[in-house]
């Protein structure tokens, strides 16, 4: 593994080795296996739980991070090629990135989406200009349409909650004051494909995940065991479900269209996981989130104050995730 | 000691045990003493001294430390119990406490008085409701009406500077262009009872201490052999002080009142201290302030610039105050 | 060497054994020779490399950093002496420096500057009055008219190219959106020279490098067998460079005058490095600069994605001549 891009395109063994790697390291403290070993962290877009854990993961295993921010203490990064640099943005990226490289071991790198043009996005057009230029170790900290160290986290907490391989995985839209990205239930998915669950993506009309994330996904869950379709049926869904991964995202039919956007979800207010939405699926059925959640706008308090939320389990385990690839990427080395 | 957010809280045998503690780590570093842990330093406000050296105090045993600052890189939190968190919040401090102090040893918060409420402000309800939901070591890096670390750190200055036990304190109000919390003069008040000295509230009509914190002073004074009064006369404040201790307050008979508080104010310009201050103090008498300070407008040029000013020494001694609070909380774990 | 605040007033031979260093501890790393030593890095202005490469360089030594930016997490701080602080600023360098160099080992600043007044500029009142303020060893991130840790790598790069000493350096004048400091420039002069170049500056009228800088930059290569010259000839200029050293910066005739630069810079768009300067320069003349760049407006993307480009070579070697400049200030104390 030289770099952690995106967990579906790793072999399914090899996410079992590093599943396994990160129960070890939370068991096991390995305090000194990247001593002297330096992250470089770039954020383009806020972050809480990615921008502690790695820096946590780093130093429980021993070594040390920086952070840059562009437009906050560094100034914007250009990333259009042939741009003719008189606007906002002072460097660009075809600087920024080899340089930044070469102050450390590995870099991690979190670039939204653009949100405008679909096929731009799900080609990774940005993120992938980023990847090009970086000849360390580089890792994904959310890009356009993945964010595998959130999937990492997130099939080391199915598996701690004891859910069978083939059970029913369903990703639910639930709504947010405005679009949000579709890295993270496009990683989720991708991730309960690989790992061969029944897969359901739960999702009203208008929100339909994009054709190429469905057949990568379908054709994952088809090698593992496991199957992939999506319904907007609410209770056909949550009927015998044994994980409910709640979710935001924009209308793609309308992608970058912010004002259709709102328009679809203002009729989507109880797009919102209650503990109704658990009348049918498994007794016990956990919810997972990759948070931060709009309390009783995505999820009620009731749910996630209650015995079925397993997200802080789940945004705990980013940190043996991290520590798991961040070992594997370094320690070797 | 299981958190630190309160130092009148201690017996007064555990802040004598942490003030000697301090000192032996000033004198005799342990510089692995916190191989491995990790702070989590999550500031809601601005910070310089604290942000510093909390970071610099783990560096210093040997620990590492992550900086979260919602807004700013991170998105803002909600903190209100029921919230249908459709606004500006992304996340609520339910969730985002948790996941924090997932990832490290110990949490440090910094969380200022909303300074509406007087009544919420003094029951840390904002505080409260983050520490609730803790289960790691806290520490209090100010909140509404404490600021422990700095109490601490006034202390062992008050000490090294050979005050004696039961000399007079002075917590003298000085202007300010707004209104500023009551965390400092608070944690002052309640740190120098709590040593035994002789207190006096110096300040200006509407500016009274809140009875609570009076009061409680009073029986943690009583409890160590010294005394706690208060006054608007300053000649008689003065008289014989030992310490003057400068700090700036909101107006208590305005609470987040800001036009009464700034009418208030407008006739309190020679509320600063200079020179002419120390005329019927004791000889010796010193000046401490938290930091920061404005030069000119809360105490002059040439008080700070001159021999009485201990503020700097006072600022440096929170280092060694936080590595001692951070060796107890968890060195020996 | 107890400071690191102007590589001009360092002897040539102290400025040859550091290089020396720079090598030696990119090809030996000392993982522990700054273990335990703390690193204060205070910017009042934005940054990537320098943020980024002091962290890291403190961290391949073994040691530890933390950032301080007043006006993003901490206040602004005031630096006019006597100042009536009734203002934005809530704390004065005369307390923020000292206390800041209580919580570490090594104090390293970033002071642009003010833009105004060119005699206090060359004069350097802003960082000077930063630098008395300090009695730990002090390192210059970049003052008003100073980049000591740039004109180190910039040497260390131009050894590593193999350009003889006495070769022809160019420092051009390249266009940019706005004026932009005189510190890189007023550093690569002073170091070419320093080095024993044939130094050029090479801009357009209303750009005129100010004269004292040019007198101790020709003193400096008198003393090293070197010259420097002054001229708007671009062909004469660029005959036989060895090293183009591209560097924008605002107009000199009009100091502090914005509307009069951006008059003058607007009929200047073709003061831009592109493949065609390089048709009568030595075959083998090498692009420096000391980035951010913005690409075709100051260098078009052929000559920075072309072979003639050393500037990411130039970035990387900032990591390896701080960690020579905190070894030498830090280690052997």
């Amino acid at each position: 593994m030289r770099d952690f891009l995106d967990l579906g395109a790793l072999p399914r063994a090899e996410v079992l080795e590093l599943l396994a790697l990160a129960r070890r390291l939370q068991e096991r403290p390995e305090p000194a296996a990247l001593a002297g070993r330096i992250l470089g962290l770039l954020f383009f877009n806020p972050s809480l739980r990615t921008l502690a854990s790695m820096q946590a993961a780093m130093a429980r295993l021993g070594g040390q991070s920086f952070v840059i921010t562009p437009g906050s203490g560094s100034w914007q990064l250009e990333t259009r090629a042939g741009a003719v640099m008189a606007g906002a943005a002072a460097e660009h990226i075809r600087e920024a990135i080899p340089v930044l490289e070469s102050y450390c071991d590995a870099l991690g790198v979190r670039a939204f989406a653009e949100g405008r043009d679909l096929a731009a996005d799900l080609a990774e057009r940005g993120f992938t200009a980023i990847a090009d230029l970086c000849h360390k170790p580089l890792i994904n900290l959310e890009s356009a349409m993945n964010h595998p160290c959130q999937a990492l986290a997130d099939w080391k907490t199915i598996d701690e909650l004891g859910v069978p391989r083939q059970a029913k995985f369903v990703l639910a839209w639930v709504n947010h004051p405005r679009a949000l990205p579709l890295a993270v239930p496009a990683a989720a998915l991708t991730m309960a494909a690989q790992r061969g669950m029944q897969v359901v993506v739960l999702r009203p009309p208008g929100f339909a995940m994009p054709a190429p994330l469905l057949q990568r996904a379908g054709a994952l869950a088809a090698a593992a065991g496991g199957s992939v379709t999506e319904t907007d049926d609410r209770a056909a869904a949550l009927a015998g479900a044994q994980v409910l991964y709640a979710k935001e995202w924009g209308s793609t039919a309308h992608y970058g269209d912010a004002e259709a956007d709102t328009r679809l979800r203002a009729a989507l207010g109880d797009w919102m996981v209650r503990d109704s939405c658990f009348a049918t699926t498994a007794p016990d059925c956990r919810l997972l989130h990759c948070l931060p959640v709009r309390r009783n706008v995505a999820v009620a308090d009731e749910v996630l104050d209650g015995p079925r939320s397993a997200v802080r389990q789940e945004a705990a385990n980013r940190l043996y995730a991290q520590m798991a690839v961040l070992h594997r990427l370094l320690a070797t080395r």
